[in-house]
């Protein structure tokens, strides 16, 4: 480990890396809640789909990698987010439930882009090889609502709608090529979620879909 | 690790403990072979059911505090009880199938609260956090039903149903409370496998069910 | 380590291993990626099950034995072999149609041999009791089919027909058997693999079904 790097670790995470994770994991645990209370569960099974949406992706990918205990599992505070997420919801639904689309999709992209990059940089800190190292970024990114559907016994929406994964594979491609040419850390990763959040938010806009093979 | 946790990791497990853990294994094995049966799966799909229905639990949660690999692929008793809760089924589904509902469901609270509070004192042992650890708890109580139901392409049970995730978090919460404060730990597991137990029947007898918001 | 065992792992994997792996990678893929299209998945999720279907299998064992992070997380080769599956049935899925169904069903028992022997072996390397090796080797063959049908909300199809995770069991117990009793590697593993083609090919043919309990 260089001294930049031991330095990276001692500091590492700063304040607002932290704020902003946890924000993202906010996000995703009033999605999952709200899917939840959609399919009818009740409180506990609000909360395992509040839990499962923010912090799922995160898990595989640090099982994957071989970072074990996951991070939140490790760190009470990410837990004890995600079941913020979900307990607020469940205690203002009404609320949550009129917050305007468009708010919800972009904090959602927001959270994706954060996902995306945080997840290749941390597989490359690992050891792992950029391909693997991208494809750690989509899992950080989708995997959460993939356990979410597979929960609810639905095939994952981002296997089949959208661009939505495609735009978290591209945030994890300008990170992992970034780091390795060697360019600032900070400017790859902001540069790699924004990339994530405006392909995102164009796609949804436009109503792009990724093209398909039609079975006859 | 101290004087006391050393005795206790050289002794450990002693042979009650393992006899009633493994007595839990066998009878999770024999409700996920019933839930095969009724599947219409063949006698593969039923091993396979008992094994994940008996041991699933247990396996996430000690990958997921990095007790790896975990104790039911390290100790072949495990398995070999599994097995043999799913093999008993087979060739005997006709006793099996007469055994009063209401025996099956109290030696399923009774594996329920052993699994909960074994799960939550293992967390505590390898470090996790004590809201995560309440949570291993849970998911050593539950994690092999949903298995078995995602397996199966429906809803987990244990996501819209009953106080049973519940109770195994009651129990849990127990052993983490007790543990931290100091209480004898065999104490503290027998009190609290014993309240997870009581809850669970309670709320079946009595109907309880978790409140839940209705979406419209 | 014995120094035999010292040689076999400084020369292993071996080309002539590496490429018949590679090779079971890429069929499961392209099984992969022909189920996204009949389920009308997009290009993404079309990957997605080509990744799953080929490696989770290995990827889930890994896991399991403590072997993390996995061979095909550590390996980019695997990857890459496995998303050219995709990408190859993506562009050419004409060709694959009408690849005759025979000879997809002769290289999938094939790769399932191949897969079966190979997870057995690495879970004796790993110190797994014969037993849970077994299994490890059953995992492997059939890990990443059933992922891909949990993905499609489906049960998975090795619980229910046909003699498939049978046969791979069969391999896996040729090679745990074989090395107990120290023959030669190289023989025991070719030969379980044949022992599981065979089985499966008969199976197919002769329309095997494994027994079952007709629940009343």
């Amino acid at each position: 480990m260089t001294e930049a790097r031991r330095r990276f670790a001692r500091y590492h995470p700063d304040f607002l890396l932290l704020a902003v994770d946890l924000l993202g994991t906010y996000v995703f645990a009033v999605e999952g809640a709200m899917t939840a209370i959609r399919a009818n569960l009740d409180i506990l099974g609000l909360l395992v789909l509040s839990f499962a949406t923010a912090l799922g992706g995160g898990i595989i990918r640090d099982m994957l990698i071989g970072a074990v205990p996951p991070n939140s599992i490790r760190d009470w505070r990410y837990g004890a987010t995600a079941l913020a997420g979900g307990g607020t919801v469940f205690f203002f639904y009404q609320f949550f439930q009129n917050v305007p689309q468009p708010l919800m999709i972009t904090l959602d992209a927001a959270g994706l882009g954060l996902f995306a990059v945080a997840g290749a940089e941390k597989a490359l800190e690992f050891g792992i090889n950029p391909l693997i190292a991208v494809l750690m970024g989509g899992v950080t990114g989708v995997g959460g609502g993939t356990i979410r559907d597979v929960l609810l016994a639905q095939i994952p929406a981002v296997l089949r709608t959208d661009v939505y994964a495609a735009a978290a594979l591209a945030g994890a491609i300008v990170v992992v090529v970034g780091i390795r040419i060697k360019l600032p850390r900070g400017l790859v990763m902001s540069v790699g979620a924004a990339a994530c959040f405006v392909l995102r938010m164009v796609a949804v806009w436009q109503h792009w879909n990724l093209p398909r093979v039609i079975a006859h």
